[in-house]
């Protein structure tokens, strides 16, 4: 379920939140009124196959070398309209999107994604790493921005339907310890112009191909940004996984890419907090003035920054593996204590984290002429961000048995689409 | 030209947008390479004409009751990459637009848009309405979202052609006082997944029936935003046509609709600055506490708000033909300024100005459980309302001649189609 405290009348964005996730828990509890709309529905999915013989599967050097994502055979589509809700959702052959140029997505930004990684274990298995926080997520974004509601564990069911027929194939067991990336969307496609909420719109899954980019040459070069401009605010929408986040963020990243730096790190307000870097969430590994040892990342309450899966699952295993070596921390904090505690050989490790970027070790960060170098330790990487690390994979390729790593299994599902296959089949010719 | 001045090496983003600048500017010199690189090209457009039977003009009430935009029979498309540039502008029948699941647009909002008006005058006469300025701020929005540059005059000559070819079927002659709507975007259409900019984009160039929406009865109500989500913030994007202010302003507006609101009067900081309406401007004539009539709106300079063309010239408007009764100001005030005014009896009139809006007077502002109340005038409108609306009508349907309304010669253009036509056609033959 869905929770939120009640606001006060008057606040409208809250209120209108409100209502949108009274509708999303009437629909995962069931008690919405389903004669008239449809919600999304796994169970009801309509597969259609592609030619497994069509496409080659490229190694993954070639498959990240070119300018195009390359996905797998496949994609999970479910359209939604006002008056029927979701329909029928599709497995079918991955392929172009069609949208009409007055479709909403194109003009207003009514869209949001999410990200997460299926993993080839060394134990043979397909493992998804946490997607139910994913799709819950992916519920709340999408209530954000003015698209339909939907029970996130329905998204979940699609997503490992995707990755069992494609696992296989994309993700052979001749390759434990690679991965391939998933992204749900949901976006506005009513093809009218003017500023409202999208009657129409489209959820699609897709899974790929993409770099590995958690270990960077030298570690990861932060820029901070520029005073006139800012990620997120207080007020705004950096909390969620929306288009809106992105797009106009890549000005910047592109000057700081063509000073040499690798992201972005965010600051916000007049204490210049530390919030994000680049796309991910951020952290210090830091001893205090008191010579306490100390993990310490920026907080969710103010709404500034995405409630990461990787941040998550950094957070929790510090607490439960590093109790009695680290104090986890979750506070604002700013620039000018970072420096400090640089100035003063304070800053023991720092990195990023997030499910693209995994968790990459930062060497440096540029703010207004000033530099903090940050040492990297043995394969560049400090001590404590390898240790993290290396459970988090231990968990992602099955090394580790953990609730967090959801085991997928390839047979039973490969099984029941050609079962349903069949059926489909059948229907037709008795029609 | 797009002017600048120097922003300090520090300013990430300020020198990042000084540098796309500096690329428009050589593209509209002409002192680029050239030899490496296509610019946008207006003459080399190539036309393909849709079969003029296969579609009906609708009126204008049907046209706008259901839930599609009806455009006319043609678009125009021109794409871009980035190792060679524009590619051919089109003009081609009005159909979808084919985009990859990974197309940067539908993830990361790589958009932005304008919005103008053509005219069928009372003359007989098709005008557009200072389509330089559109052409120039969709310069503007697209470098800010890290979109390709241009020469803005291409995009005007562009629209020129589109309203050309199409505005004898779908603006007739026989409907003086009409208008459609043109709606140009670039969006961001290369297909791979990972936060960065677009090395492939389109341009895109619509144009359709639109409501009229300046008139609505009991005048316009304004309901202001809620404390938990703000419009736009200094640092951002605010004075962009960029998707990303759009798609996250639905939630407050949807519930403020559901309360018998038209749209939300956006405010700004602690202070409560009144910024927008809706997606329009605000303006609002009051009398000073000394007795003096002013026309007052938002500024510029703290880049919160759109340089809307309305905007413009309304203020121009009013400063040339309102001088001796009315001082026109653009300073930053505030909601309890405006409270405080209406408490006093000072507000005289009170309007939103914008291309879809176009002047529609407001009659009612809700702030917190107080509410401003707005006297209307004879016919729904203030005296100044509707003696500025009604000058800004004459130069659009030709009562005024005027350089703000640019004549369409249809008949040259239509010929020119044309000739073209057949030039492609007898190339076609020769091949």
């Amino acid at each position: 379920m869905v929770s939120h405290s009640e606001p006060p009348k008057e606040d409208l964005a809250a209120v209108a939140l409100e209502h949108k996730i009274d509708e999303a828990n009437a629909i995962i509890n069931g008690t919405t009124d389903t004669s008239k709309v449809h919600e999304l529905d796994a169970s009801k999915l309509v597969v259609t196959l592609a030619d497994p013989n069509a496409r080659q599967v490229p190694d993954e050097a070639a498959a990240n070398a070119g300018l195009e994502t390359i996905c797998t055979d496949h994609m999970v589509t479910a359209s939604w309209n006002h008056q029927s809700g979701w329909g029928v959702p599709e497995l079918k052959p991955y392929g172009p999107i069609s949208l009409m140029p007055t479709a909403s997505v194109l003009h207003y930004a009514t869209e949001c994604f999410e990200g997460l990684k299926v993993f080839r274990g060394f134990d043979g298995k397909l493992r998804l790493f946490r997607p139910n926080l994913n799709a819950k997520r992916l519920l709340m974004s999408t209530l954000r921005i003015s698209l339909p509601g939907f029970d996130p564990v329905e998204v979940e069911k699609l997503v490992a339907k995707l990755v069992a027929v494609d696992g296989a194939k994309w993700l052979p067991k001749t390759r434990p310890g690679s991965f391939l990336y998933i992204r749900p969307a949901v976006i506005g496609t009513q093809p009218q112009l003017g500023v409202q909420a999208p009657k129409e719109a489209l959820l699609f899954i897709t899974a790929s191909f993409m770099p590995r980019m958690d270990s960077p040459a030298g570690g990861m070069r932060l820029h901070t940004n520029p005073e006139d401009m800012v990620r997120a605010w207080v007020g705004g929408f950096g909390y969620a996984k929306v288009g809106a986040n992105y797009g106009p963020s890549l000005l910047a990243t592109n000057e700081a890419k063509a000073r040499g730096f690798h992201q972005i790190l965010w600051l916000y307000g007049q204490e210049a907090y530390c919030t994000e870097a680049g796309a991910s969430n951020f952290f210090i590994v830091w001893r205090t003035k008191e010579g306490k040892l100390q993990l310490i990342t920026a907080p969710l309450d103010d709404k500034l920054i995405l409630d990461g899966v990787t941040r998550r699952s950094v957070l929790e295993l510090a607490k439960t593996r590093l109790a009695e070596e680290v104090e986890v921390v979750e506070r604002r904090y700013t620039i000018d204590e970072v420096i400090e505690a640089d100035k003063e050989g304070r800053i023991v490790e720092a990195f990023a984290a997030g499910t693209a970027f995994f968790i990459a070790p930062v060497s440096q960060i540029h703010h207004r002429g000033t530099d903090v170098h940050i040492p990297l330790g043995e394969n560049d990487s400090g001590a404590y961000t390898a240790k993290i690390k290396s459970w988090m994979k231990d968990i992602m390729y099955g090394n580790e048995q953990h609730e967090w790593g959801l085991v997928i299994n390839e047979e039973d599902e490969a099984a029941a689409g050609q079962k349903r296959k069949r059926e489909q089949d059948d229907e037709a010719k008795r029609e």
